[in-house]
C-alpha cells in the first residue's frame, strides 16, 4: 500500500438514544463503511470511487467532499486528497450514513497530513458533511464516529463533547426496516415547546443513564432508556414500533429505542447472547409484516474510526 | 447518655443545582441541625423541644413530626418517639431546613429500632415532611441528606435515587440574603411549558454535570452548571442575583446558581480558599445594599447524616 494511502473503517452510529435526544450518541463496532483516503498533489477534494449506494459523487455534493473541504480551507497544506467509499450503511437508514462518510473522510485526511487537527477540530469539519446531508450540523452522529464509545455534546457553542465511559459488556442490536423516513420531515414533526414536567422527566433520565454508564450498571442504564419527549411523535412514523419494543424488552433488551431520527430500532443489552435474541424477535417482527429489513447485531466500539491494514 | 437515645447531624442540602431542577441535590458537611430521637414506650411522635427556631412543635405540624408518623405507620413497633431539635439551618432559607429535620427524625428512629428500614424508605417516610412544608412531596432535599454527597432523582415513579460520585476537593459557598421568598411562591412563577431547544440545552449540561462528578473534572462541572429554564425567572426574586454570580465567578467559583428555590445562592469551589474567596465576595455584595445575611463554606458531605457521639 503506498505510504500516501490509509484504508479506514468508520463506524455507524446511534444518535439521541431515547432520552438524549440531541445530545448523546454512540459508535458500533462491527457495522460501518470503509474509505480509502489518498493524498494527491493535485488541489482540491475528489470522491474517485463510491461503492455500495447510490450517492453523488462531486465534491460539493457529497458529504465526505465537503467536510473534507472543511478541513482543506482551515489547513496550510497545498496539496489535494482523493476518497474512496465504500458505502456498507445504508443512507436513510438512521445509523449515520452521512456522518461515517464525513467522519472518515476528514480523519483521514488527518491522519495523512500527521495529525495537525484536534478530535475537536474534526468534530467541526465532519459537521459540515451533516449540514449537507439534513440541513442542521449536528455533532451527534460525527462525534461517536470520531471518539469511539458513547458522547455527549453538552454545548453546541462552545462546542464541547465529552467522552463518556462504554460499560464492556454492553452491546447494540439496531433494526432497519425498509420504509423511508426524511430526517428534516422527522424533525418537523416535533413540537417546539414541551412541558416543564416532561422536560424534568428528560433530564433525570440523562442523569440516569450517564450515571449508569460510569458505573457500568446495566440496571440502570436500562431504565434511563426512557423519552417521553421524542418518541412518543416519532414512533409514529415507524411501523409497529410499540410491538418490536416491548418485545425486544421482553427478549431481555435493556432499553429500545428510535436510532437516530429513525426508521431503525436500537436495542441495548447486556451481553452478545441477549443482543441476538432480541435481533431475532425484531426481524420475526418485520417478517410477518413483509418489512424488508437489515439487522446489525454489534458491540459498542470505543475507539472510534481506525485504520484497516491489508 | 441513655442507649435508647441518639444525638445526630443533620446536613443542609442544595437542591436544583443550576441544570438539576427537581433531580439533583447535594448535601453540606459543616452546616446543618442537631436532633436527639429518644425511644420511649408511649406511643406516637413528640417534639419535646425544638430549640433556634418559631417551628410549630404539634406533632402533626411539625415536618419532624410527620415524617416520623410515616415511618412508624410502616413499623411493627409498639411504643414511640421523643424528638428534640436544635435548629441551625434557618427555615425558608432555600438550604433544605423542612429536609434537614424530617431526614434526620426518619433516620433517627430507623437507626434506634435496628435499621428495618432501607435508605430509599427512609427517603419516602421523609417527604412526607417535605409535603408539610411546601404542598409538594419532592425527593431533592431529603435524598442528598439521606445519603449524603450527590444524589439524582432519575425517577419519582417509581421513585429512583441515584448517588452520585462528589470529587474530593469540592467546597460549596452558600450565601442566605434575609429576604423571604416562599417555596411555594417561587414555584408559581415558573412556566409550565419549555422551548424544546431550552430543554436540549438543559439536558446537555446536566449529562455534562454528571459526567464531570465522575470524573472528578472541575472545568467540566464548572462548564455544566447552566440554566436556561428556571434561573432567569427565579434570580428575579433574588436582588443582585446577577452581580453576585458574576462577582462569584471572577472570584474563582467554578459555577452559581440558585440554591432550592432560594433566596440562598449557592457556588461550587475546587478548594477551600477559593471557597472563602467566593464567601467574601458574596458577602461583601450584600452588606453594600446593606441585606442581613448568613454565609457557610462547606466541603460537600459524602456521608448524609452521622451519629455525634459527646
Amino acid at each position: 500500500m503506498h505510504t500516501n494511502e490509509i484504508r479506514l473503517f468508520s463506524p455507524a452510529t446511534i444518535a439521541n438514544i431515547s432520552c438524549g435526544f440531541d445530545v448523546l450518541g454512540v459508535a458500533l463496532d462491527s457495522v460501518g463503511d470503509e474509505m480509502v483516503i489518498r493524498k494527491v498533489s493535485e488541489q482540491g477534494v475528489r470522491i474517485t470511487k463510491l461503492v455500495g449506494q447510490d450517492l453523488p459523487m462531486e465534491t460539493d455534493k457529497n458529504v465526505a467532499g465537503v467536510a473534507g473541504l472543511a478541513l482543506l480551507a482551515a489547513s496550510d497544506y497545498q496539496g489535494g486528497f482523493e476518497i474512496e467509499i465504500y458505502k456498507k450503511i445504508k443512507a436513510g437508514s438512521g445509523i449515520g450514513s452521512s456522518a461515517a462518510s464525513s467522519a472518515g473522510a476528514v480523519w483521514g485526511m488527518n491522519e495523512l497530513l500527521g495529525k495537525p487537527f484536534s478530535q475537536l477540530e474534526l468534530v467541526k469539519f465532519a459537521m459540515e458533511g451533516e449540514r449537507l446531508a439534513s440541513g442542521v450540523a449536528h455533532a451527534d452522529n460525527v462525534a461517536p464516529a470520531l471518539f469511539g464509545g458513547f458522547t455527549l455534546v453538552r454545548s453546541y457553542d462552545p462546542l464541547d463533547i465529552i467522552p463518556i465511559n462504554s460499560p464492556n459488556e454492553l452491546w447494540a442490536t439496531v433494526i432497519h426496516p425498509q420504509i423511508e423516513v426524511k430526517t428534516s420531515d422527522s424533525r418537523k414533526i416535533l413540537k417546539t415547546k414541551i412541558s416543564l414536567e416532561d422536560g424534568i422527566k428528560q433530564w433525570g433520565n440523562v442523569g440516569g443513564l450517564i450515571a449508569g454508564l460510569f458505573m457500568n450498571d446495566y440496571a440502570l442504564i436500562g431504565r434511563s432508556l426512557e423519552d417521553h419527549i421524542v418518541e412518543p411523535i416519532r414512533s409514529m412514523l415507524i411501523p409497529e414500533f410499540d410491538t418490536v419494543k416491548a418485545e425486544s424488552l421482553n427478549a431481555g433488551a435493556l432499553g429500545c429505542g428510535i436510532s437516530g431520527s429513525g426508521p431503525s430500532i436500537f436495542a441495548f443489552s447486556k451481553g452478545e447472547s441477549t443482543a441476538r435474541k432480541v435481533a431475532q424477535v425484531m426481524k420475526e417482527r418485520y417478517e410477518e409484516i413483509a418489512v424488508d429489513n437489515d439487522v446489525h447485531v454489534s458491540k459498542i466500539n470505543s475507539t472510534g474510526i481506525k485504520l484497516l491494514h491489508n
